[in-house]
């Protein structure tokens, strides 16, 4: 192999770093906290935001941008907003840098501070909330679906490729409403259209649920979410959808005039998700060889091999893949031939499971005088030898067989690994040596909820949509509960 | 009318102001010198950005993203680049807020002082250039043809919508290469692309030319450029393209082994355009009534105003805009059915004029009664009535027709304004009286070229590729010269 990996058994958190950066996802930069999205890395997310996009659109919002730029003073508006926010943020002080008149390079010139700090963008409801003061009068000018695609920039202290980066990138919908009805219909809309994202286009199951009012987003009434599960048991938030109820309005002072010609407060919600999603991504489906990509969002879904001796071998396979490229494409299927003479195949193969391309073809010269080729898929490993006359649709029909048993491996083991436990001991018993979700009664309290999470690093993931009501006893309390939650440890 | 608009003639500023603003392109934010991009105005950009991304890669690039933050350092790494650069910049010197202990909301947490500043890039050639060097060792690992969309900042202190803000969005290609031929090549060819993007989408001929070495990007060997003719005469730069010899693999210290086994400084480029071209594409083509965009890039190319009275008729001009929508749509062109009942139709034509859908539909129930619709193009402002059989195609045929003739008219005011003169007294009436590009001869020195600047206002906008060699005088000092430049007052 050319580069090797860690093995997840090894150093599960290693081996997801290898598989980032060997893999040409993204890499660390000069600015602490801060990723480079590499071309390859890049190309994934572009897939994954045209999707995302599409469905956003297919839903009635619009893109727009806001300023990257949030004023001080607007933080302090929203009380519970600031309180989740604040902390953490890079603030811009000075507009101007100067030769330093003691030549040492350039310096910030002392006279060009700002009269009111200027904090790089967290997330936007402040700014955006400013905005909609301006855009909305009437019911008329109602619902606003907007939403964004941006950088934005938390400066977290303990950072980890795509998982949790001082700067990334993502998309915030940011939408207002005449009544609450609709804004929670949009939310839960919003938390379905990410779920089915998800899964269909990352393969990926989630569940979808709400917050407990302590995981709660800053700001928020509800807090929808969906939550994945990775392969060493620990769970990730993959997208979250608020309802904001009239919180920003009401600090930006945002009233409609309604049919009834009355002036309310207008209703809102926001959603995102985020360059995290490739986190996941990998988590979930990568093995100790490298990325497993599902092929509907794989930058290149075939790689096309060919193994030759000398050049008139390498003519005639040349024009036997030509051909089978020009129907891959002809189908809208992403295909490359690698027939860069600087690499072997056993290298080739090698880098291009590494790099998870759901499909591998080898043209061999034998092969073809055989009228066959090997086709390999990346997910299984397994290997076939199928004659050349209808390869193209065999791999279109390989490709969907691949994306769906993708899907239905981490469905499987996601259902495997959430745990229904009873009793305190069996709860830490699953935590410590099972992993995955714990479905357990608790007694709705925060401090219960805190209790658990000191003693053993478990949160409450969510309340499932449409959970099962029945009566049972907090694992932790013993106190009465109507229904089970989500525990887990998690990213 | 709904919204009044200023006239050209009565105030040029305002009535660009008026069309962007009043036009729901782009409104200012409060945030000094950062604007917001509005619904309408960023589905034009999307337009745009997906048009050009094309073009990037089917020209072998691809995207990758790189850090908002520069470090300070870097920005003196390349001394030529920081002249250029380094004045204006948005700061950052810290990364916490904290509650105010005195109460008074938050405040800037002063133990949380960055030890070296980070510059919020005005562009990206020092970070890019750092992470080169851990991308390239051999020749093998060029070229290097990454193209990055991204928001950048330069603290402007006069701002105009989407001409100069503080923050705009934009592309910048950062190419590397083995050879000085091969990059010079890049350079030129991504020149060639932005020209064709201009020409043949946004319907705005450009003269391709090279900067004078005072004109140069901060770091260029060779600057080149598309200057447009904006309708008040002054020029404006739609685009450059650098190319930046091996100064930043020298600043940064990227070298590579080449065939021969020598160790070389890479060879680089660098090319952008921004958010600045729709402000270029406003001037060039509105009219006092509003926007005219040219089809191509239209967020909506056509609009249909049912003119009814009661429900019945309404039912039955629906039903036919419907057959009249699908037929659009299967051609992939972008229509909307405004059937708003809170508008008359005066009304939505007014609006939509201010908008610059290319073609408006008016379809009435004697129209649909005599099987003919209303065809309006907003370009001439020419109604025409035609038969509802064949509407499709005529509509069709009719937005290639407002494309190509946006071009022609742009183009005939264009070579209208490119004035030959020989002597000083000419050069300045002209640039007084007519405006435009002024075509003159020129001595070659950054001090005439300074003291011309000084006394009139106008710049060399380029030495246009491919220019005609004669000899002549310099207007200003009667020195002698080889051939003429373009001058003009420009944006
Ligand atoms: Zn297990
Ligand atoms: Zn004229």
């Amino acid at each position: 192999m050319s580069k090797e990996i860690t093995s997840r058994e090894q150093d599960y958190s290693q081996w997801y770093n290898d598989l980032v950066i060997k893999g040409s996802l993204a890499d660390y930069s000069a600015v602490r906290g801060c990723m480079v999205i590499k071309p390859y890395g890049f190309a994934l997310w572009e897939n994954m935001r045209d999707a995302l996009d599409k469905m956003f659109k297919d839903t009635g919002h619009v893109n727009a941008y806001f300023p990257l730029f949030i004023p001080k003073s607007f933080l302090s508006k929203e009380a519970a907003h600031v309180e989740g926010f604040a902390k953490e943020c890079a603030v811009v002080t000075h507009y101007r840098l100067m030769n330093d008149p003691n030549g040492g390079g350039i310096v910030v010139d002392p006279e060009a501070k700002l009269e009111e700090e200027l904090i790089v963008r967290p997330t936007s409801e402040t700014i955006i909330w400013n905005t909609y003061k301006d855009w909305i009068q009437s019911y008329r000018d109602l619902p606003i679906l907007v939403n964004q695609w941006a950088n934005v920039v938390r400066w977290e202290m303990r950072t980890r490729l795509f998982l949790r980066t001082a700067e990334f990138l993502w998309q915030e919908g940011h939408t207002a409403h005449a009544t609450p009805e609709e804004a929670i219909a949009e939310t839960r809309q919003m938390l379905e259209v990410y779920a089915t994202f998800a899964e269909e286009f990352m393969a990926l199951p989630v569940i979808r649920g709400v917050k407990t009012e302590s995981e709660r987003f800053a700001g928020a009434v509800d807090t929808y979410c969906i939550e994945a599960l990775m392969q060493d048991g620990k769970a990730l938030q993959a997208g979250t959808s608020h309802f904001l109820g009239q919180n920003f309005a009401k600090a930006f002072d945002v009233k409609f005039l309604s049919k009834e010609n009355q002036l309310e407060y207008v209703w809102a919600t926001s959603w995102g998700v985020s360059t995290r999603l490739i986190g996941a991504l990998v988590m979930a489906h990568s093995d100790d060889d490298g990325l497993v990509l599902p092929p509907k969002i794989a930058p290149l879904q075939v790689v096309i091999v060919p193994i030759y001796k000398g050049d008139e071998q390498k003519a005639q396979i040349g024009a036997k893949a030509d051909e089978i490229m020009k129907g891959l494409k002809a189908l809208g299927i992403r295909v490359k031939y690698d027939d860069n003479d600087n690499a072997r195949p056993g290298w080739k193969f090698a880098e291009h499971e590494l790099k998870g391309v759901p499909v591998r073809l080898a043209l061999g010269a034998r092969d073809l005088a055989n009228n066959l080729v090997e086709v390999a898929r990346r997910d299984t490993k397994a290997k076939e030898s199928i004659s050349l006359d209808g390869v193209v649709e065999h791999i279109e029909k390989l490709l969907v067989d691949i994306q769906q048993s993708m899907y239905n491996k981490a469905a499987a083991y996601r259902e495997e690994h959430i745990t229904k436990v009873d009793s305190w001991e069996e709860f830490e018993k699953v935590l410590d040596e099972k992993g995955g979700f714990v479905s357990a009664h608790w007694d709705g309290t925060a401090e219960t909820e805190d209790a658990i999470k000191e003693k053993t690093k478990a949160t409450i993931r969510c309340i499932p949509l449409n959970n099962t009501q029945e009566d049972g006893k907090c694992i932790l309390t013993g106190k009465p509960s109507k229904e089970r939650v989500l525990f887990a440890r998690a990213y």
